[in-house]
């Protein structure tokens, strides 16, 4: 189980099987999607498969992440999101009401997205062998601006931004799957990035890296891009921007909000004077609110996340070993 | 469960939930991936879920068909398949050697096939929740030709052509299912057409449709076309090529080999004066060799397919309303 939860098992998993199995210098860009070119035109293409438990919540639903997520993954290369493709596996039993709210879940966040959803599959598998449905989606984006946004891009004395508060996502979930209220409901982040790159690329920005930060949270994305880009990322604790909710559940339960999965949140790396450009344009969204600088690139301890903590004292923020949220997305 | 078999029910599952929610001219084509232009280049792109049991069988696994299945539904569009991804949903204990055969598998499928795994994604789900591993693949690729090859090029008086004898994939898992011996062990069909299908477009030849015939069988791939083009398909039962070993299991298990399923074998609908240039581009491939002619395009019962039998009675070849061979891809 600790294997898909985003943390270190997972990555050495994928690592030594997948990698080593397909080894091909496009999965070695080690990117939230491959970027290729054909006949003069630069693609991007992605896939994740949603396997989220409870499949509705404060906020969204499997439908809306499967849309969201790989429609970001697309916008994280700099691509324009265009076609997406959806294979459900369904488990026998599922009842066919809840099959159709995720599809108009799905057909919301495509139109949100201005994505069509042009092919797709269907599978049943007998009851105990799923549960209720699980989705994967692909997708295939446009690349029109020359600049490359990718890990190798990174640089020392790069700024590094969050678009948001963190945490939303998994407090959301995990909410409801423990019970937990508070005063005001937490609600997912679950939301397109799309604009706001879009916004950002359009203005000419520099900008080098992107990521959304998915499961394993702020500090899953930082490491892996860390370690793709061989630079040091380190982080100031009292910038990154928490809501007062998620802190609080993330205290009941024991959970740090830096490794909490979020689903519409990213992270951007561009040349320090181009910060307050950048979060002058991501504030404008209005999920883009609470965006900071939360750190900067350094070379000194390559492929290592360091955070200092707001009573100034440094460690490293490391991937989890196991797993802190199983079924996230 | 009825709906994952490919018949009438899960036609009818997908058109009213999925095709509904999700209206767009590309889903409209009905094909076995959507085709669109971009900057000039012609993709074509498709997604497809496996989940059989058990994951390994005589004649391939559960990644070979995986990446097969993918890569045939590109070559049925005419493209040459070029980028596929994987996303793995993984039950918690399966083991880690079982993953490593089938991403060696894929490897293997994919080098033939001359495609890479670029992109790719892992979930882990509890024990009970899923069942081994269920692999979706997504493919791109590019159509380099003129010819739009697709049901709605189907044309009356075209010949109907099978590329090989049918029901070998469904019929070799359900020996292993069943626990049935045979004298000779019945291997799946699972193989890549595209070598095929390049060989029939570059020989200029006026291919107008092509479709692998998977879940469902012979009868479920001319049903589709046969609604798609608005045509009739008439079948001569004693032409369409069925091995003895699978003819003798169908008996005993009392399956129809027309519905049974494989994952290497093709219509093909072109004008008739080409059937015998087609057939031995065709034969020349190992697994064309028991390619036929088994029927022609008429136009005098829309949307229908008919079977005259070895005893001269002409009947309709419809889809099954429930399931056959339920996880059998």
């Amino acid at each position: 189980m600790a294997h898909g939860g985003g943390g270190r098992l997972m990555q050495q998993l994928i690592e030594e099987i997948f990698v080593k199995a397909f080894r091909n210098p496009l999965l070695e860009q080690r990117h939230d999607g491959a970027v290729f070119d054909v006949g003069g035109v630069r693609l991007a293409f992605t896939t994740d498969s949603y396997v989220v438990r409870p499949l509705f919540f404060p906020g969204g639903d499997i439908g809306t992440l499967a849309v969201n997520g790989t429609v970001n993954d697309l916008s994280m290369c700099g691509a324009k999101p265009r076609w997406l493709s959806a294979a459900f596996i369904i488990e026998e039993g599922l009842p066919i009401d809840t099959l159709r709210q995720v599809a108009a879940s799905m057909q919301r966040a495509a139109a949100e997205a201005d994505v069509q959803l042009v092919t797709g599959d269907t599978k049943v598998v007998d009851k105990g062998k799923g549960d209720g449905v699980f989705i994967t989606t692909a997708g295939v984006g446009v690349i029109s601006q020359r600049r490359t946004v990718a890990p190798s891009e990174v640089r020392p004395g790069d700024a590094v931004l969050v678009s948001g508060d963190l945490g939303r996502h998994g407090m959301a979930i995990m909410s409801v799957r423990e019970g937990l209220k508070f005063e005001t409901t937490i609600e997912s982040d679950c939301a397109n990035l799309g604009p706001m790159v879009q916004d950002l690329l359009d203005a000419g920005l520099k900008i080098h890296c992107l990521r959304d930060l998915t499961r394993g949270g702020l500090a899953a994305g930082l490491n892996e891009i860390a370690q793709a880009s061989n630079l040091q990322i380190h982080v100031e604790e009292s910038s990154v921007p928490v809501g007062e909710e998620v802190r609080g559940a993330c205290e009941i339960l024991g959970l740090d909000p830096l490794y909490v999965a979020n689903e519409g949140r990213m992270v951007a790396f561009l040349p320090a004077d181009e910060t307050n450009r950048a979060l002058d344009l991501i504030r404008a969204h209005s999920h883009g609110a609470q965006a900071r600088r939360i750190g900067t690139v350094l070379d000194e301890l390559p492929g290592k996340v360091t955070l200092r903590s707001s009573i100034g004292a440094t460690r490293f923020l490391d991937l989890l070993s196991g797993e802190q949220l199983p079924r996230i997305c």
